[in-house]
């Protein structure tokens, strides 16, 4: 163990500055909660006003503290803050967290006074914790650090997943939750407004825990992608998975996400791509962060996935609906396969359909293991989901033996979804280490995720390609870069007299990097058939732009060859604020954006990973011969994809977009019909 | 209360018909559960092996019970069936319900035999629960008359809501539930296949019950909607909401609920559209069955939904969850308006965001009382949601005090999330009619079905139009079809001299009731520029498809101006196997379908529905002028929607459409480029 990760996750001297001694208030409740759970280290209250403080010695200041401290925490408002991060930087203590708000989430003040707080701890070496965080609890070492009101509990199981929330309050949530079915956490740790310590970098402290199976993210924002990506890395390597619920899936959420905690707002779907591209499990339920990390501990995301699963019941109106649940996110419960069958048959099973149906059966342990067998042997599905009916209610170690002793052969993941209400036997399902699910929706939202789980992949970093770029590029300099790219379409430059060797008929624009809506200036020509034609045209788009937009400079005029294709895309790229360099790929054309059609990844991507995007977007299946359309070039449309996210290495771009971008007919190649790019 | 009510809600002298002597079967457990749960009237156990039966005296044959009874279980295997089918109907007992499988839902020999079971019933006015029936459950009555497991809770509450479940298994999933969080009902009801009693004539009987508020239904199948429809106007004038689940909403879960049950399988957006039509509310999570009546009992559908709430919490993260869920359903957590914003200032409340977050003041009800008076007064959003954090875990009743009492005051709904385990907190709003969620998604879902939930229409049945259709109609038949109901483009038949007064260039179709793709013979030319070019082309059309379809009959030549629109769309009519006839609008085009950009309604709609629909169809959207793009003739449109689904009315037609409808400019109209009709 490293020493940070002892002192942030196991501190055994404790500093509670602005510990109170009325019992009922917030600030007294880490040394109640600390002593209530059996905490064995020392306590040191930091209480100018009292000599002692619920019946523990208090120190007027931190300095009176005799020896060393591990952690403190600090319990004061605001305006206490700094003066006291001083205090802790100047003790050498290795972590303080701050419990007020009022920082970067509450405004420019808020953002500067958190500034300068960090600011202090680096010059020492302290590391913070929050601002605007409920603590650190490790429920292995009694530790109950946090003022958080769901350790009034009277007793908490220690579980092998490890829980860090960007709010406090759902830690809360999640523990009490898990602690009505049986299912613990190792350690609880309230990250608030990530000014220092973020999500990430704990996650990868807690992944060197043995005692750590998992890890359980709740997330307002990303704030350090590198350090999360980091996590990530070390979870695939371990086999202790991390699992995330991000908020702003809507509008809405995000902004209240981000007003909440001062970040900045990435899109959801550009979050989305950071979770995949990390082999990090996203989930959309709060519960699913409870139900999924049994499901996946100790498990490599799968090779392939069938988006599919074997389902079998014991309650048909239960079954239908897991099987209606999971159908809605696009994953079918698929009939038994011919190995799964004959193992069906052989076991004197006559149902071979999406459900196999166990009701006559009931619970009968060994008709259950003899099922769950032949479902695991199927090729075609990524898991078995066992769903129980009443018997989970009435008699739970019946209902669930039969799970409990099949998974204990090693094969494919089993889950179960218990339709009555069950707590006995989600209890026991938990002991036993299989994950279920309280809702249809939950087991769907988990079975999603991890159907979605991809390891992460090394995508070498590219070359920066060699390119001098003005501060204003125009489009001629947005098809030089991509040209630079691979990504080259024909153009020429001209001023008046008409380029040679170009095929006719071309299209004419107006270069100048203060134009950006060429047409509305009649700054565009289409069809030009002939050299005399272009010349003509130039001088005449020269004339009516001079009057159009009389400020604006002119740095001459594109011509290119006119192509049709058989479809219009939109290419671009962008950095997220919050995940950094992202490619998009969407169909071209008004309607694609009403549709929201749109697949976007993390730049730079391989080719895998481009076709998988062109896969994803609707609008584009037609090029893949659907309903015997023409095809397209795919392939160099997939090579497009890869050329453009190679300007995540160029880290002068912020912006950069092809629309659109022709696709025409295999060996025909893609077009680049209009360019921009924006430097940063 | 009719007899039919009181023989099927509440019987008194009910036969048991294979009651068995050993407790542990299945077939002892309606008497097990009658006489735990208390019932006070007659049981007859049915059982020619003994003369007692769990105490009670057992009779041979149904023949030698004496007096009347209301009610026979029949609990004896399918083969039994029919038999004491027969002898409940000699004895003129008024329902009987069949507790087997093996009918309708297991093939033709299971649809023959429950065809006759019917038969017998219907023969005598015997009325038939079932089969695949677990019973009926009265909870007022102290009447347990099931074979679910869910009874053998030592003890149920009684509640306001009633349950119709097609499925029997998820009587007992929502009785276990519901009975966890003090949320009871006042029967369950399972209906297994509907031979003959049907969930909606079941609906109806149970809303006349003065102790019913609401009707929940756990629907596979649609199967009577006509009674359906009743049921809805009934529960629309009573102030008593119903509330459905309807499997399907899948492709596979479709598929495996009409193959559970033997019903024909309807499109789930026409279900949606049923429900719609008919002011059902519909959910999709289990759980919103148990928490949405509350929210809805005794009130009418709002007027017009804002599509937006008013949202305080006591939990930053837990009002940000709800926040997310709900804008993932597209309703918007609004912040206050003027209103409600002076409402909150003068009550001395800062935040006037988008989460009235009361953190600070915790879970005070004087405080709780003001916010919740506040928010209720804003004129935009469609009721208050209160989320609760770890107060509702550790002070239930504080923490809902402010509520329970707020509430009192009459004015827009109330309900409340709350972010940790707290069924303390659960059952105390209950108690007081409070709608509470245990999820963020389910709190969604119940919003969603609330703002989503309109007052059933009145739309008068259309008069059929006079038309008369020859039995295989071809292209001008269905043209003229449309004509005669108001939408009419021109066009003309011609044998081999051109049309006179058609506007030219024209485009020539040939017409065939054998020819379903005209391209493929060669049977469309377009763009014809004049009457001779007309004549040419008709005589070397009919050429060409003489060759490459020599059996077809050809009816002639049809001739259409050609007309360009703004836009395509496709307007169809047809029959749902569940629901009935239904009109549908999308866009034009191949890539509508891989959108599923459609917007479906029960035919006939009114100009208002017309109007909704299109603006459900987001490729329709440019139309009413968004980006600037050029406007459509919308109205047009809308009585082109009006018009088709007037088919309605004409029962000889199975399914018509169009495709495509130019849409034009403002005023100039829709036109049919292309229509066809099939007949029953």
């Amino acid at each position: 163990m490293t020493p940070l990760a002892q002192a942030l996750l196991n501190p055994r001297r404790i500093a509670l500055i602005g510990a109170s001694a009325d019992e009922q208030r917030l600030t007294a409740r880490p040394q109640r909660y600390l002593r209530r759970h059996g905490f064995t280290g020392e306590l040191f209250p930091v209480n100018p006003r009292a000599a002692e403080v619920l019946g523990e010695r208090a120190y007027a200041t931190l300095a009176d503290i005799p020896g060393e401290i591990d952690f403190a925490y600090i319990l004061l408002g605001t305006d206490n803050v700094e003066a006291q991060v001083v205090a802790c930087a100047a003790r050498k203590i290795p972590v303080a967290c701050v419990l007020a708000d009022g920082f970067a989430e509450s405004g420019p003040e808020g953002a500067a006074l958190q500034a300068r707080v960090l600011a202090a701890a680096q010059a020492s070496g302290l590391r913070l914790l929050g601002p605007n965080s409920m603590g650190i609890v490790n429920l292995n070492a009694r530790t109950a650090l946090t003022t958080n009101a769901a350790l009034e509990a009277e007793e908490l199981p220690a579980g092998r997943v490890a829980l860090v929330s960007q709010s406090g309050s759902m830690m809360g949530a999640l523990l009490s939750r898990g602690a009505a079915r049986g299912l613990g956490f190792s350690h609880l740790i309230g990250t608030g407004n990530e000014a220092d310590l973020t999500a990430g970098e704990i996650a990868s402290l807690l992944l060197d825990d043995p005692d750590v199976d998992a890890v359980a993210l709740f997330l307002e924002a990303i704030r350090a992608p590198e350090q999360m990506a980091t996590a990530a890395a070390k979870a695939r390597d371990l086999r202790k998975p991390i699992i995330a619920l991000k908020l702003g899936r809507s509008p809405f959420g995000a902004e209240l996400a981000t007003s909440h905690t001062g970040a900045l707002a990435g899109s959801d779907a550009a979050a989305d791509a950071f979770f995949r591209a990390h082999g990090i499990l996203r989930v959309s339920m709060l519960e699913s962060l409870l139900e999924l990390p049994l499901l996946v501990a100790g498990r490599r995301a799968p090779a392939h996935s069938h988006r599919a699963v074997s389902v079998m019941t014991t309650t048909g109106g239960g079954g239908a609906l897991a099987v209606d649940a999971l159908g809605v996110l696009g994953i079918e419960a698929r009939k038994p396969d011919a190995k799964a069958g004959a193992k069906l048959s052989s076991g004197g099973f006559n149902s071979h359909a999406r459900l196999l149906d166990l009701t006559l059966a009931g619970a009968r342990p060994d008709r259950v293991m003899a099922a769950l067998d032949a479902l695991r042997a199927a090729d075609d599905t990524d898991l078995v989901l066992a769903v129980i009916g009443s018997s989970a209610q009435f008699r739970p170690k019946d209902a669930v033996a039969g799970i409990v002793e099949g998974v204990k052969v090693p094969g494919k993941p089993v889950a179960a979804f218990l339709a009555p209400q069950a707590e006995a036997s989600l209890r026991l399902l938990a002991e036993a280490g299989i994950a279920a699910f309280r809702t249809a929706e939950s087991a769907a939202d988990c079975i999603n995720a991890y159907c979605a789980w991809q390891a992460p992949r090394d995508i070498p970093a590219p070359t920066p390609p060699t390119t001098t770029l003005p501060a204003r590029p125009d489009e001629a300099d947005a098809r030089g870069l991509f040209a630079t790219l691979g990504l080259d379409s024909p153009f020429a430059v001209m001023q008046d007299t008409p380029p040679e060797g170009i095929a006719y008929p071309v299209a004419l624009k107006i270069l100048s990097p203060d134009i950006a809506h060429k047409t509305e200036v009649g700054g565009v020509m289409l069809n030009i058939p002939d050299a005399a034609a272009l010349a003509e045209a130039a001088a005449a788009m020269r004339a009516r732009v001079a009057v159009a937009a009389p400020q604006a400079k002119i740095t001459g005029l594109l011509v290119q060859t006119m192509r049709k294709g058989l479809a219009e895309a939109i290419l671009g790229f962008r950095r997220d604020p919050e995940v950094g360099p992202v490619v998009l790929l969407g169909a071209g054309g008004v309607l694609s954006e009403l549709h929201r059609d749109i697949a976007l990844r993390l730049a730079p991507v391989d080719l895998e990973t481009a076709r998988d995007m062109i896969a994803e977007v609707r609008a584009l299946k037609p090029l893949s011969g659907w309903r015997n359309l023409p095809k397209g070039d795919l392939d160099a449309l997939a090579e497009a994809v890869v050329a453009a996210s190679r300007l995540a290495a160029l880290d002068q771009v912020a912006e950069a977009e092809i629309n659109p971008l022709m696709v025409g007919r295999p060996g025909e190649g893609v077009t680049v019909a209009d360019a921009w790019v924006v430097l940063r």
